[in-house]
């Protein structure tokens, strides 16, 4: 297929060919983490910027890290210290940063929609590293791109989302991916978290994790974020770790071939037991690997890169 | 002219022909900006460090970007968490920079007098990016340069500063570079803030809006700053607005062909209304595209670059 | 000799020929800081981590300076701001740098041993950069590179050690390379800061200043640091002036040849006269120099870089 869009802003108003090509494009990008030398020029002489609102290490070290790898020139703008802080509006942020001629402004806001708004006025690329409770795309694209290493097409696959659902942009973001590419997606956790309105979306909702874990090939942990999370409507840590938590004997109840999954930082012994977390059938370091490959795709594909040949 | 300077600690010194020979420069790096791959050779394998002791998002990025397109290696120093706050003194801390083998310091402080002070003992070279309320010079610089892009040679031009001139570094460099230049500097602002010495300088001061914009060729409104003005010298934002503030109604009342500059960042609705900032009058994006060209063309000629023609 | 190390950990299990093999590599590397362009291609396309627990800017610059001079790609991972802030542990923050394929991590940290609890689980290499009150490694190898320089062959050289000896980092990697390069090593403070359990590493201990330098070569003032130092066990700091500061007085004392060093960042006219941070036999700077040289042999050295012939 030909790749057409310049931003990456949701994966909403993806289609599932270009979910796909994406997922393709990664797969080529893969192995340059693995060279002696991980580098590619495609960026060279390009200039990304950083633009994270809300504060996120990891998330920014990730596309950091891609982007230096495809040879751009990396710039980090956070909040902090900055403009925005002085009364500087968002546009008047981002157009400053087009401005100095940033090729690509990758942005994580506190608000929905931010991104969006950036691309409605902005020249530059746009993507969106987390916008609000809204979507996390290349968090979902990592999740779809190691779940389909491990099992292939997902078609009917069983993928169970266990958490604050509500709340979640990397469940939302996770549940157009997988629906798109066929997946039937089970979301679990407590009823004031997980509304049944979430059945429209296509999903299977429940609020019993037996019922949820017992047939799923994919369990997806969502972290238990209590910056976050309304105290009105989460009961406590200890209680949800009682209700919500993977433990061992929860764990016997799965299929062995079940794959665990987590979008980090983990909360060991909260949402997830530490053993259960270093077993053999977490993935959770290599979505962190498959995080790179999956972001440098995105902005290859958002500059216009072109890859030789579809591979699916 | 052959460049001879090995620091830009101000504009005061500057001659006039070494004034041009920098916007000349400057208009030579201009288009690399523009170009798909962003880069020149020129410092590559030098080092350049930001010294921002007081902080600024903005400024260190234009440098930061500056020296990246001249293939630069960039090191950030803020003095946040840095041995400044261990009673280091600035001079030690410059000459630990200078001893890592730092061939250019970018200095940024709130006290008047800081780069000339390091200039007097480093062989590294150093940038002022901004000291107290003395001088900013590469501002003035990019300032003249949009000027010049938009008017040509600037004799005879006139030239209106609005707003807190007294304690702005800004309008320092701005008067210096412009009176070289041969315009015609207008100042204007409350009277605490805009005291008749400055006609020493060469300028008109006046205390009415309307007569300072009338026949002005370019208009720069300098950014309202609660946290440097001192509370008994500035009436409030309110009044200022209503007395200072560039509104539709005074923008009738100027050049049809007058410019309206701004160092930013703006305060919408206070120092300038929200459309003006907007309107095609306005060459506030402009500036901050010229920014990184004038950078690239300081840091270029104090390390001892040379271009091959002059153009003016 | 064949260097087989894979991490820089302390200096406590390092033989003398892998001490002098780090100290020849880094002579070679010591002239690229002196050349036009300061760059070598050794570590090209490696990524390296600064894994900063603790802040440091003035070390986390040292290392980013010589893997940017490796041509190297550097990620800075401060505490502020991150997933550690989160709850998440050093492992799993570790563990997540090498998914993302970091090469070396070069960590700082308030606990003594972290640096060896990484290397026991990371394939990356680990270089410690402090920890706790344990090593500072290259610290101590800049040290006895810049007595080496002077010195020639520490053999039989006096070198004492004065301040805050039971706390410091600094100074139990300088005793231990010190004493495995045949130098004699003589501590000096407070009591209940340089108690006798040293001279069980071979050291001669006195708490006269006096008796300390009167024969030193080198004399290593270390750092007086209130943030670390235990009040009950450390005297007002003019009473530490007045006993262990040193001043001209002192100075006269010594040898005429002794060479006065300091870590950094040094505080004038407590630890030494401001003039004798300054003087002729003050090789305070140039340490900061071979700070960069020594922490280029270490990450090629860790890296499975070869020189091309030993020089010692």
């Amino acid at each position: 297929m030909k790749w057409t869009r310049r931003h990456l802003l949701d994966i909403e108003s993806l289609s599932k060919e270009e979910l796909i090509h994406i997922l393709d494009t990664a797969r080529n990008f893969k192995d340059v983490g693995t060279r002696k030398r991980k580098k590619v020029a495609a960026l060279a002489g390009k200039t990304v910027c950083n633009l994270f609102v809300e504060p996120s290490t990891r998330t920014r070290i990730s596309f950091e890290l891609a982007a230096t790898r495809l040879s751009a020139d990396v710039i980090n703008f956070t909040a902090e210290a900055s403009s925005l802080k002085k009364g500087e509006t968002l546009k008047d942020t981002a157009r400053n940063l087009e401005a100095m001629k940033a090729d690509i402004i990758i942005i994580r806001h506190m608000a929905a929609g931010a991104p969006h708004f950036l691309a409605r006025f902005l020249d530059s690329n746009v993507i969106n590293a987390g916008d609000g409770a809204h979507e996390h795309p290349t968090q979902a694209l990592l999740d779809v791109f190691t779940m389909r290493e491990r099992y292939g097409d997902l078609t009917g696959a069983n993928v169970t989302i266990l958490g604050d659902i509500l709340y979640s942009r990397v469940a939302r973001s996770n549940i157009w991916a997988l629906t798109k590419l066929g997946a039937k997606v089970t979301l679990c956790g407590p009823p004031t978290l997980v509304p049944p309105v979430f059945e429209k979306m296509g999903c299977r909702v429940t609020h019993r994790i037996e019922e949820a874990i017992v047939d799923a090939d994919f369990i997806n942990l969502l972290r238990i974020q209590h910056e976050r999370q309304r105290r009105t409507m989460f009961p406590g840590i200890g209680e949800y770790t009682t209700l919500f938590g993977l433990n061992t004997e929860r764990l016997a109840m799965t299929k062995p071939t079940a794959t665990i999954m987590h979008p980090g930082p983990i909360n060991r012994g909260v949402e997830i037991d530490s053993e259960i977390a270093d077993c053999e059938r977490s993935v959770i370091l290599e979505q962190v690997t498959n995080g790179l490959a999956v972001r440098m795709a995105v902005l290859f594909l958002v500059t216009g890169g072109r890859i030789k040949k579809g591979t699916d």
